[in-house]
């Protein structure tokens, strides 16, 4: 299976979201929710947030892909979690965790490790959560990495052999590997650093894309360049964190595959 | 009763809303509640969002209007809701319900049966949700309606009858009827339905009017038509879903009777 | 102790956040949540929000500060911050305690009686929300405060010197007191009480500060000097609510001790 995508990877996946708007089952926080949301919706998805036991596993049955993070935790969301991820293994839906904070706090790194044995396609986090999940270190401080990506690629490596899956690590170079393949996407800005959400918003692009490939390997890496072109080229155009959330919509909202393909440094 | 607002209907509305800043008590879900408590700001409303069954009566009965959403349910949540719109109906005060999602999912499409019984002033939502709340047909995708408005003027009209209230659809033409009465608002923009929660906006901003004005209809094709306006003047000083965000807000804030006037396409 | 900062004060404190980015453990509401971790990012600190009982305590444990904002509480969140202030105290992390709509409402009046036993670091609140706190008045309007700042120096004096702490009332001028120091800050700008969350905002800024300055008169002063600077200089550069938001951000993002000590109006 190739490593990298073309321009007509880049343009098949985008004008398949945009085509078919799928729905996205974003399980996430207080925090990011608005944030999340648009930006599927900027890219041409569906959104829909449930975290309640209620219904949370009859959404992930019809849903195009659901997207977990662990940002707010409450019990009942814990649970919901759990129900909504069975369920999605149960009916082939592909799903994607976002371990925040893994490893940092005891409660949501046990939720962690029960989650990934429903069968996660791909796992995004940022090294300091990487390294924890994959049991090698302890975590960051709070949701922020206390580590470069590089120092979790083998981390990233170990974990998608253990559990048949894709990694994605954020940081200054963004790596996906799916045990053997191995790619590196090389864009993005540090202002990135200073918006809440872009890890989580990485984590729902990766979802909508998800949906509509059948590789998660190359859902994660389309993605995660989508995120680090649309980043670029938003802080061009913004003066600091605020506008830059403004442009960063903007830009997700009318990016085509021409820019992805011409802009994105892939390895 | 008159259908149509004048200008001086529009001029004494938001004249009376800014005047007076009626506490609107919202409850909301967590991915709109930052973006419609800041356009009750900006129409010059004053919000609270509580959602605890604690307080969410003793709100409720100190409140302009009670505008109760869907979007994102907890079991404590839905408890609130019956409480606060309950202790809303004892106390005359008005309150509207936006079935967020209503028949693509079973919890909340029960919840909605059984709040309805409550007395809403308004029921405002997409076409998918009216059909469904009025019993025809099993609703949407996720939040997202696949219907027109124009579908769902039956199912709104029977609604509104059996109820005695006033039901709203939003779309490309916005629909108000009370039974008899029928508006139609062929103002907004596609880009709105890019960017998360403008039709939860839409409610929080009938819910002001409700506040201030006898006639739910009235408030209905008030807030929907600002909704239109304000919409279509910020799309067109806006270049994506996010500078959306911020000129909406902007011109909502200085929004005048004059403009409502001149550029709602009503009839 | 001195009351008011210089220059050097002020280029110190954000030095020393902007140096070691302090993790702040943010307890906040749904309205605000994402508002406050990008202010909170903005100025150069490391924001994290965890509301439930699993964590809230491990996470205080470890944090700069504690920001407890009682905006959109629920049982488990109020038990949250109950076990989270008390950690805090046993482990002498500072914590601030934002009293939302204390007054108005019976059960997050009672909460902020216990919470206070827990030793804030400061209090910050509207008028209507320190007065109730000290037990004088019934409090305001929802979250609004039905005072004028003025009115409210003897209740917050009153209450910094019956708990040991620092109260901060926010106004059209905020003040801030220990019980025996009081200082004026007369910034800001009237478009800052239509956007929701600036109050919370300057909890979550002063909280920044108190992570990095020993005497939490100073923090509270500092803190409150920031928002006011940035917001008038942020009003010159926006046309309304929406743009307000984002030039907010921007210039927090930039702001620097000259700015500070040049623009603020301190008495």
């Amino acid at each position: 299976m190739p490593t990298l995508p073309t321009e007509a990877d880049f343009a098949d996946a985008l004008g398949a979201i945009r085509a078919t708007a799928p729905l996205i089952h974003n399980m996430t926080n207080i925090v990011v929710a608005n944030v999340t949301a648009n930006a599927l919706l900027a890219i041409g998805a569906s959104p829909a947030m449930v975290e309640n036991t209620e219904e949370a596993a009859e959404l992930a049955a019809i849903a195009g892909a659901v997207v977990v993070n662990l940002g707010t935790l409450s019990p009942d969301w814990a649970a919901a979690m759990r129900l909504a991820t069975q369920r999605a293994q149960q009916e082939g839906r592909p799903w994607l965790l976002d371990p925040v904070a893994v490893g940092a706090l005891g409660y949501r790194t046990r939720l962690a490790a029960d989650l990934i044995e429903h069968g996660p396609a791909i796992i995004r986090g940022n090294a300091s959560e990487i390294v924890a999940l994959a049991g090698e270190a302890s975590g960051g401080k709070g949701v922020d990495s206390t580590l470069g990506s590089d120092a979790a690629i083998d981390a990233a490596k170990s974990l998608a052999r253990r559990y048949h899956t894709v990694v994605a690590v954020s940081g200054a170079i963004d790596y996906v590997t799916d045990g053997s393949r191995l790619a590196g996407i090389a864009n993005g800005h540090p202002i990135m650093t200073r918006v809440t959400g872009m890890g989580c918003t990485a984590s729902a692009i990766c979802g909508a894309y998800l949906a509509v490939l059948e590789d998660p390997f190359m859902a994660a890496v389309q993605g995660m360049a989508v995120m680090g072109v649309v980043g670029e080229i938003a802080q061009g155009i913004s003066a600091g964190p605020g506008s830059f959330q403004v442009a960063f919509l903007d830009t997700l909202h009318g990016i085509d595959a021409g820019r992805l393909a011409q802009r994105a440094r892939l390895s």
